[in-house]
């Protein structure tokens, strides 16, 4: 169950031409009468945002946060595609529209793919029309969407989790920032709670959060990152900001975990915990420098329990840092206590290491901030999937 | 030739038993006389100092900028060892002063090695007593000096650079942050120069931040990365700055190429250049997140000739830019042009990528801001290095 849970909700996954084939490209999540209802997303924080991610955030701006629809093309990121690549992001936004009923400006699109080709308006102006006509409640619907949404990705991504008095699904596509060549983090959510655009947007952006923000797999972020939700109201009672912001994290969270369990070239994945840092700043900073450090992941990969590339990343992550108080354990046993070696059960921490999931923690030991990163190990995997594009 | 070339050096290199199996793990460094000369030393910003790094950085405030000698040893960092591993250090400088005839605040010491295991003294409090005997000038001695200070290295790296009135040698270890498990970044330079205290320290941070602040693999800082200088004055005429700092920042630049041809796992070097940004800390900036990039850093390894990704780094680098403006070419043949591709030579393009060493620019065409970074291309020798330190 995933996006056409919520109640409101119509999808359709097909193959239109951009990926050769007839491997599934083209897939779109609506409201079931074709009416744009409160809508928000959260886009890329990258300079050179890709055509769909500039038209759908200028969409967004003139509805004041109302969607119909998204349709989202897999295969191309028509990214550093110049003029004419906002030329075919709006025109799918229009055909979209024209076959839906709605306002061109309520349509939302992403894309993913490989960057600074021309993504060719062929293969969607014959796709796009028969794409809608296709769209249909159910589970079977939203898995074809799912599907359509795929590029490296080995398995289709879906949630759904049960608010009090509503639901939120939600499909994803991607690896966060694995193999960005081509793993865009595409998500698209929905919800049958009854929400203001403004109120979406701030469940959406606290979720986001702590979810994909707090997963990284090589630090890198992508021309086409886009998470979007539309909420149908359906669910009729209002919800509360905090059990929205808590559902739609909690559908965020489920989706992202799936994007690390199906990372290219990943055996495990780490689950890097920070805490005792001076400031809940600091605790994030801390985090990320040890998650993306491609040695501490080198480390994961082999099993190997050497805590002082931990303390190293720590030391060099500009927080504030005391050498002498810090405390590293793995599966939580300690392996280091006052900044130096502490005897330890060597054969569990081996047992631990060599699980899939390793949880690595760090007590700066000065103060109450905390974080928590997820990532991945660093294997050969990832470069044979990553060293060419074609 | 190398560190003893400038006159007044003696130089040594044994194995004292840190590594097993008669492996060199002990060098020495000093004046011909005993007495301290002018000296100065950039040491590592990592929070987590090692041992060595304290005690030699206390030292060079106690003398004001002097120093007789240096005794590295390779093997084991003396990092993360808390108040036993400062012992040690000391013990280091007590040995090497004792037998030199100088104060022990005039010894400086820098280690290699594994993190957080202690060093052991027995090795060093027999080996430091002989590696003082065995001093000498010549090459010969330059030689097994610079072999002493190597661990994953599987070259020596020395240099020497004639000035105008004087020389500069130099000896190195290591792949900057190439491996740093084993492989801290440690330089020991030597001139005849006559400079005071004060002006060798100016003409040190110029050079360093040329060269081996613009040389990154893999983004990490390691806990123990040292570069020092002495400067015996035997070659009479004062040194102007500029002079100085020049041949100095050359010494460091061919060392910093010698690391960059060494590392492992890499099979090419990678010259990333950034011109037109807004300032050149901008350009600084955005030639740091190209250059530490897996994706880029991949694909340089699969000799691919995928710009998307890097206009996608620049793009999250955090500096002014307009994906509009870019220019993007490999070995000076554009690909990318006003942000979208153009047309190229791809037979040209592909054998560039081919070679040993990449020249890879970007033009953010804003204004007037250039830098320059060295790194290599990340391959499955790198990952192979990395994943266990046993």
């Amino acid at each position: 169950m995933s996006v056409t849970a919520p109640a409101g909700f119509v999808a359709a996954g097909m193959a239109c031409g951009i990926k050769p084939g007839g491997v599934p490209d083209l897939a779109l999540l609506a409201t079931e009468d074709g009416h744009p209802v409160p809508a928000a997303a959260v886009f890329t924080a990258n300079r050179a945002p890709a055509a769909p991610v500039q038209v759908s955030r200028a969409n967004l701006v003139t509805t004041g946060g109302r969607a119909a629809a998204v349709v989202v093309s897999s295969g191309n990121a028509n990214a550093a595609t110049g003029r004419p690549g906002l030329q075919v992001a709006k025109g799918m936004c229009d055909l979209a529209a024209g076959h839906l009923g709605c306002a061109r400006d309520e349509v939302l699109v992403a894309s993913t793919g490989l960057i600074g080709i021309p993504l060719p308006f062929e293969p969607l102006q014959t796709g796009i029309p028969r794409l809608v006509a296709s769209r249909a409640p159910g589970a079977k619907a939203a898995r074809a969407a799912a599907q359509a949404m795929m590029t490296t990705d080995t398995a289709i991504k879906q949630t759904l989790v049960e608010g009090p008095s509503f639901s939120v699904g939600g499909m994803a596509k991607g690896a966060a920032m694995l193999a960005p060549d081509l793993a865009t983090m595409l998500a698209v959510l929905t919800t049958d709670a009854d929400v203001s655009p403004a109120d979406l947007h701030e469940a959406l952006l606290g979720a986001v959060r702590d979810s994909f923000n707090s997963l990284s797999v090589d630090g890198c972020c992508s021309t086409n990152d886009t998470v979007v939700i539309l909420a149908s109201g359906r669910a009729g009672a209002a919800a509360t900001g905090l059990g929205l912001m808590q559902a739609v994290g909690a559908a965020c969270a489920d989706l992202a975990e799936q994007m690390a369990v199906d990372a290219e070239g990943a055996t495990r994945r780490v689950r890097v915990r920070v805490s005792g840092a001076a400031t809940t700043d600091d605790a994030h900073r801390a985090a990320r420098k040890v998650a993306e450090s491609a040695l501490v992941q080198c480390s994961m990969y082999g099993s190997d329990p050497y805590w002082g590339r931990v303390v190293s990343e720590l030391g060099s992550a500009g927080v504030a840092f005391d050498p002498d108080r810090v405390r590293v354990a793995y599966g939580g046993i300690d392996v280091c206590r006052g900044g130096v070696a502490c005897a330890h059960d060597t054969e569990a921490i081996a047992t631990h290491l060599r699980g899939m999931v390793v949880e690595l923690t760090a007590d700066l030991g000065l103060a109450e901030g905390t974080a928590e990163m997820l990532t991945t190990d660093l294997g050969p995997g990832y470069i044979s999937e990553n060293m060419r594009t074609s």
